[in-house]
C-alpha cells in the first residue's frame, strides 16, 4: 500500500469537509466517532477519528476529493454489518464515508423490472419497495434489518437464496460509483443487454469499496412466489443431503431456493437461545431444511416434495421428515437455522471460516475436515451449517467447553490453516460469501493464487494510483 | 493503441512458431491463411498474413510469448461467426491466433451443474455435451453450429433466451486466460459462491480479446425444459406486445425463455427465401413469437398460455394466434423468426444495428426512428426484429427497392447516426450483444461515455500494456 496510510489526519480537513457539506455531514470527537468505528466482532477496532456522511453522490464524490487533496485515505461504510473488517479503518489516518443518508429509492420500475436504490437502503427496505411494487428482491441474509445494499454489493453478498437467485452481482444491472479521484461513473439505465464496453460493473461489485465507493445500484426485480413450502429433513448422515436437493429442484422445476445443511451439534447450539422453537426432529446427525417457491400460480409444491422425498424415505435415506403446515410453522423451522450464529456466541469463543468447495464435494469434505481439527484441537466443538446448494459451509469451531476463551481465540491463525488446508485440498475458497476485508488478507495470500493477487493489484494500481480507497483491505495484497 | 501495431510481419516467427507448435499448428500463404481472413460481412477483409492453430492452452501461451517476442500482434479467432469485425486483422502485421484446435470438453459434472470446455468447442457441440449429461445448456444463437465458445464468451453472447437465463457472462463459473504476457491465469474450478478476489472473469468476458484469451471455461448446467410451447401471435400495434410477454411470465412462473418481435416487412423479408415455411397468419403489422419451456414436470403451459392470452384476445389486443401443436410446427413458427436475416441478404444491401433500450420504451422509440430514417433516407425499408423481452433490437435497414447497392451502403455512417441518435435519446446501448469489435468503435466514441472509455484504457494499459492483444478492436478507444 501506497505511503498515504498511517498519515495522521490532516490538520483542517474537518473544517473543509463541513464547510462544503455542512456541519450534519461531519462527525468528530471519540463519542459520537465510536459507532462508526465499532465492528461488530470487536477483532478490529477502528483507528479513525473523523466520519463524513454525505447525502448524495455529488457530496460523496466531493467528499473524496476533499480528503484525496488533504492525504487522507477514505474507508467506505454501509451498514456496517460485515464480518470480515472491511468497513473499519485500519491505520489511523482514514476518514470513513458513512452512505447512511444516501437512503432513498430514486425509481422503481415494475415493467422493466428493476428499481434504482441508494447504497444507504437497507436491504430490507428495498425488499419492501419492490413487494410494494408487487415484485421480489430474492436477496436474503441474516443482518437484512440493518446491513445497506451498497455493502451487500461491495462484498457481493450471498445469503439464503444463491442456489435459485445467485449473489448480489447477479441481481445488478447498473451501478453509480464514485472513483478514487472523486469523479463520478454513472451506469444506471438498467438495460439487460449492453455489450458496448469492459464490464466495471461486475468489477466495482465485490471489490470491497477498494476501487471505488458505490453510490447507487440498479437492482433487478423478479416475479414474486406465489407458493412456498419448507421442509425439515432428519438424516443419519451428510452424505444423501446433496441428492435430496437435487431430487426436489427436478421434481419441482427447479423451484428449491434454499437449501441448509445443519449437524446435530450445530442445530443444538441455537437452541441455546431463549426464543429458539423446539426443535420437532430432535437427535438427528444432520438436519436439511428445504424451502421450495415458485411464481407459478399453478405450482403443486406439496406434490412436487412428495415426489422428490419418498423415494428417499423409502431407502432408508432420511430419517425423519416435517413440512411446515403453515408461514407460522415455516418461520419456526427456519427460526432453527437462524438462530445458530447467536447461539454459537451464547456456547463460547468462537473461530469462524466462511469457505465453500463444490457441492459434490461437501460431503467428503466435512469428514475430513473435522478430523483435522480434532486432533489439532482436541475438544474442540465444531458448528458447522451453511449453504449446502452452493458448497458454501460456515465452517465454525467453538471452543472446548472447559477451556480459556482467551487461549483458545489464540489459536485463531493456527485453526484457520488446518481448515484452509483442508479447503485447498478440495480445490474450494477461503472466502466464500463475507469477502477478504483484513480477515481473510493473510490466508488469501497464503492459499489463493499468486497470479490473481498480481492482475488485482495492477488493476488497484490502474483505478486508484494513490491508494485513496479502503487501504488495507481485500484482494489486492 | 501502441505503435507495435502496423509493424509488418516479422522475420522469423512463422519458423518459431513452427519449432515449438509443430507444422500442423502453422497456416501460411494466401490461399490457405485467407479462411481465417475472411470475415462474413465483407467490411473487414483481414490483413493478416500468417494464423496459428495451437492444440491446448500451453501452446497458446507459447504462442503469444513468440509473437510478443518477434513484436507481432495476436488477434484471437474462435468461429470467426462475428458481425463487427472484432476478430479480423486490421493493421496487417498481426497473427491469427485460433482456437478451432481447442476443441474438447474436459470435463462434465452434473451433479455440480456445470462442464469445462475448451473455447474451440462449438456452442452447438457444448449444447449435446450438457444434453448427454441430462442437463441442459441455454445459450442459443443463429450461428450456434459455427460459433464457438471462447468467441461467445469473448462477445458476451445474448441471442435468443437471455429473457429468461441470461447472456453468455451469466452462464459462467470459470475461465482460463492466456494473458497478455504468455503466462495462464485459471480460475476453472466452478465453485458458486467465491469471494476471494476483484472479479476477473467477468472482466474477461466481453473484453472482445482485448484482454486476455479465453482458451476454456467452465459453464453452467440447468435443469432441462421437461415442456415447451411455441405461439405466433399477429398484432395490429406494437404497444401491446411487452404486457403480452409480462402476463405470460406472470402466468407460467418465469417460464417464456424468448420473446421475439418481428415487424410484418421483416417477416416478409424471412420469406423471400425457397426453404421458409409459409406465415400461418399474413398481413399483420407485428409478429410477437412467444416460447414457453418449463423444467417443472408438472408444468401446464397450455392452461398458462390460455391464461395469458384469453384476456388481451377479448380486449382486441390480439388480431390472431396460433400455438404450435407439435415439435415440427413449433420449428416452423421459429423458422419464419430464422430466416428473416438471410431473408434480408436477399432483399438488398443492408445497414445493420444492434441496440438496446429498456423494455418499455421499445414502443415509443420503434415510431421515432422509423420517422427519423424515412425522413433521412426516403424509400428506405427498416427491417426490424429482435428480443422485446431484453430490448435488443436489431434495427436493420434495407436499400430502397430501386436504389443503387453501392450509393445506399456510402450512406452506412450517415444512417448509422440517424439511428443511435435516436437510441442516445431513449438512454439506450449502441453495442447490445453482438459486441464492438471494429465496426462500432466510432460509433461508440461518438456517444459513449468519455469516462467508461478513459476506465477502460486504464485497465487495457493495466493488463496489455504493450498492445499485443487484439490492437484497434472494442471499448478501450
Amino acid at each position: 500500500m501506497p505511503p498515504m496510510a498511517e498519515v495522521p489526519l490532516p490538520p483542517g480537513l474537518a473544517d473543509a469537509l463541513r464547510e462544503r457539506l455542512g456541519s450534519e455531514a461531519v462527525v468528530e470527537g471519540d463519542g459520537p466517532v465510536a459507532t462508526y468505528m465499532h465492528e461488530q466482532r470487536g477483532l478490529y477496532p477502528g483507528q479513525g477519528r473523523l466520519a463524513v456522511r454525505p447525502a448524495s453522490a455529488e457530496e460523496a464524490a466531493e467528499a473524496v476529493r476533499l480528503c484525496r487533496r488533504h492525504g487522507a485515505p477514505v474507508v467506505p461504510q454501509a451498514g456496517n454489518t460485515g464480518t470480515v473488517g472491511g468497513a473499519s479503518p485500519r491505520h489511523g489516518g482514514e476518514v470513513v464515508l458513512s452512505l447512511e443518508r444516501l437512503n432513498r429509492i430514486r425509481q422503481t420500475d415494475a415493467e422493466d423490472g428493476h428499481l434504482v436504490a441508494e447504497a444507504g437502503c437497507t436491504l430490507a427496505e428495498i425488499q419492501q419497495a419492490a413487494a410494494a411494487a408487487g415484485r421480489f428482491f430474492p436477496l436474503s441474509l441474516a443482518s437484512e434489518a440493518e446491513c445497506r445494499i451498497g455493502g451487500n454489493l461491495a462484498t457481493n453478498a450471498g445469503g439464503l437464496n444463491v442456489l435459485r437467485y445467485g449473489t448480489a452481482r447477479e441481481l445488478t444491472l447498473g451501478l453509480e460509483v464514485v472513483l478514487a479521484d472523486g469523479r463520478i461513473w454513472r451506469e444506471l439505465k438498467g438495460l439487460r443487454k449492453d455489450n458496448s464496453g469492459y464490464d466495471l460493473r461486475d468489477l466495482f461489485i465485490g471489490s470491497e469499496g477498494t476501487l471505488g465507493i458505490i453510490t447507487a445500484a440498479t437492482l433487478r426485480l423478479l416475479p414474486p412466489p406465489r407458493s412456498r413450502r419448507v421442509a425439515l429433513l432428519a438424516l443419519a448422515e451428510l452424505t444423501p443431503a446433496l441428492g435430496l436437493v437435487r431430487a426436489a429442484q427436478a421434481e419441482s422445476g427447479d423451484a428449491v431456493v434454499a437449501a441448509e445443511i445443519m449437524s446435530g451439534p450445530a442445530l443444538a447450539m441455537g437452541q441455546l437461545l431463549d426464543d429458539a422453537p423446539e426443535n420437532p426432529l430432535p437427535g438427528a446427525a444432520w438436519y436439511l431444511l428445504l424451502e421450495l417457491a415458485s411464481p407459478d400460480p399453478r405450482a403443486d409444491l406439496d406434490t412436487a416434495l412428495a415426489a422428490a422425498l419418498e423415494p428417499a424415505e423409502q431407502a432408508g435415506a432420511i430419517e425423519d421428515a416435517v413440512v411446515a403446515p403453515s408461514e407460522g410453522a415455516a418461520e419456526r423451522l427456519w427460526r432453527l437455522r437462524t438462530a445458530i450464529p447467536d447461539g454459537q456466541r451464547r456456547a463460547g469463543a468462537s473461530i469462524k471460516h466462511d469457505i465453500s468447495v463444490l457441492p459434490s464435494e461437501v460431503a467428503a469434505f466435512v469428514p475430513q475436515a473435522l478430523a483435522a481439527v480434532e486432533a489439532a484441537e482436541p475438544g474442540v466443538r465444531p458448528c458447522v451449517f451453511g449453504h449446502i446448494g452452493d458448497g458454501n459451509l460456515h465452517f465454525n469451531l467453538t471452543q472446548p467447553a472447559d477451556a480459556d476463551r482467551a487461549a483458545f481465540l489464540e489459536r485463531w491463525g493456527a485453526l484457520n490453516r488446518v481448515v484452509h488446508d483442508e479447503v485447498a485440498r478440495f480445490g474450494g475458497s477461503v472466502a466464500a460469501e463475507h469477502g477478504v476485508g483484513q480477515l481473510r488478507r493473510a490466508e488469501l495470500a497464503r492459499c489463493g493464487d499468486p497470479l490473481t493477487g498480481e492482475l488485482a493489484r495492477r488493476i488497484k494500481s490502474a483505478l486508484d494510483p494513490e491508494g485513496v480507497l479502503n487501504p488495507g483491505k481485500g484482494a489486492a495484497l
